[in-house]
């Protein structure tokens, strides 16, 4: 069972379960929450994100503390228990890992390893009773995908995907023409793409990532088209293009897309391995907007029909794992949720059966 | 016959044909040519572009001026006579354009009508033995394009299409990609689209314009995608989406294609009648060039891996003019030769197939 329970952090505001349920806005206003109150992480994999991202986060992180990990290299252990003052029960192998059901410091597991393995991990974790937080894509597969949301529905655990953008401002600005504040969306161009490089590396590898850039990045070009028009694609076509067949002989490389939607919107997207491009682009009845760079870690930048978007830069994990602490705190969903984890990858199995196919294909 | 004649240039020069061809670099440098020395333009068509881009284009040059007109509407006559002092036998109907051919006074014919009526006065201009400037798009199909060029060659005059770009600072430099200056490109993605005003104007009558946003402004992002390889598509997929079926009954609104080239680069575009956009992003081995705006009359911006671009600002209009008034003085090729102008009218009508297809259609 997760450390803080929603019992426990309604008794802690002196407030019955029936004050809690008829008055959400106290609820939802972050002072509600005690300044020292925090979830519990664990990190499962300690590759680049979450040793150089993921950690650095929790640290900026409001409602989140870093509070194990689990990892397959002993030197990791070792390091990170220094570094972060870990005790040895909140540290894990992928064979002990199970054990974490039994550690009531622990409320979130996040896995952040290969694409493959966060169906196994996920279920694990929830088996252990843990909420929660799986990298993107979350599977590799809508099946996988499916299985992971019934596995922490039965374990009533919360299950959310490492969406970050979500919690992002400029991207927040975009979601706004998706909500209609600038009239009907017409067209969005959305492309994320950069040159990948160690041709060793586990992202080349299908039988580990699942598939190429599309998998890696294309997700995050699907998901703005999605928040941008705030609709699900109807159908896609899609194709296939390899400039290094060598390099990229096991995933795809470079794929281009075209979404349309139930309102007559239409989006246009690409995502490579070999070429970096990362933009979005919103054409709507009343307004435009654009961002350039729109999915890094940032800062990112961008401009409307109204001039230059002059927002907040923030940590986008940090605010990624805060919301989902209060999501915890206050026993709601996640607005990026398995479910909408499950809809991009939808999308991507449908991209790849156009591209087999060669023609339109109905989401 | 054109009013001045190469061997009419020559002999100011005071160069005999032979020493001509010896010494190119002499023939080549603008400053070869007598300051005094104009062509003299007929603008057939007096609408928009006539009145606001060109016949202003004309004053600012270098090498042209405004000899003569060719319009159906009186009053319109009237008022330009007065305008540039031309004089009455230098203004023509269309039912009296073909007495053209005994004016001496008129070097060039730039057909600036419908794009249906371009190939009979392109025709008609070419047996008048006048030089021949067609907006574009040159024609409705590959096959009125092979018949003016045809025309042009057995007349002995020249032909080149209005593609104003290829004289423009910011799409030369996007061009520098195409030859290969910062290393194999990699992908290209440029889209032009507006949102059309007037219902009623013949842009959206497929008789007259022979189609939609694909042959007005599409056309420019063919273009630009082929200046930055450098190269000829050899295959592409396209995917046509209406928003507003009724206003656009006749013509195509918004298309998205995707180009492969020989030598892997890949394409991605779209162009509508229905939403903005004005781009062009080109990723190579060694660099990035951005221009947003890239192909409106100007001024146009960009960026590239090395910084903002700071190019001089030119009247596009004026500098296509004057390049071919060069060509003439010369005796050379324009670079925007009917021959070009024919090579974007094979992409779209392989667009248009891929369209009705569905499939990947061979260019």
């Amino acid at each position: 069972m997760p450390h803080y329970s929603r019992r426990d952090f309604i008794a802690r505001l002196g407030l019955g379960a029936t004050a809690l349920l008829t008055a959400p806005s106290i609820i939802s206003n972050a002072r509600a929450i005690p300044q020292d109150k925090k979830i519990s992480i664990a990190l499962v994999g300690l590759g680049y994100y979450s040793e150089f991202q993921l950690a650095p986060a929790i640290m900026k992180s409001q409602y989140c503390r870093l509070g194990g990990i689990v990892t397959g290299t002993p030197a990791k252990a070792e390091k990170w228990k220094k570094q972060y003052n870990l005790p040895d029960k909140s540290i894990y192998s992928y064979e002990t890992f199970d054990r974490i059901a039994n550690n009531k410091d622990i409320d979130v597991v996040y896995v952040v390893l290969p694409n493959s393995m966060h169906r196994e991990f996920v279920i694990r974790a929830a088996k252990a009773g843990k909420h929660v937080i799986c990298e993107k894509p979350m599977a590799v597969s809508v099946k996988e995908a499916e299985e992971m949301i019934a596995a922490c529905k039965k374990a009533g655990v919360k299950l959310s995907v490492g969406y970050r953008l979500h919690f992002e401002p400029f991207n927040q600005e975009a979601a706004r023409f998706g909500k209609g504040d600038f009239g009907k969306v017409k067209m969005v161009e959305s492309s994320f793409g950069f040159k990948i490089g160690d041709p060793t590396q586990w992202r080349l590898k299908k039988a580990l990532a699942g598939g190429g850039a599309m998998m890696d990045v294309g997700i995050y070009a699907i998901q703005a088209s999605r928040y941008s028009t705030g609709e699900e694609p109807i159908s896609v076509t899609a194709q296939e293009f390899k400039t290094d067949p060598v390099k990229f002989k096991d995933v795809d490389e470079t794929i281009f897309w075209q979404l349309e939607f139930p309102s007559g919107a239409v989006a246009s997207s690409m995502t490579s391995y070999a070429s970096y491009i990362e933009r979005l682009y919103i054409s709507a009845e009343s307004g435009w907007l654009e961002l350039n760079p729109a999915y890094g870690y940032g800062p990112l930048a961008g401009k409307t029909h109204q001039g230059p978007l002059n927002l907040p830069i923030v940590n986008h994990q940090a605010a990624q794992m805060d919301d989902f602490a209060k999501c915890i705190f206050e026993n709601k969903e996640s607005n990026v949720s398995g479910e909408e984890g499950l809809k991009d990858l939808k999308v991507i199995e449908a991209i790849y059966r156009a591209i087999q196919t060669g023609g339109k294909v109905k989401i």
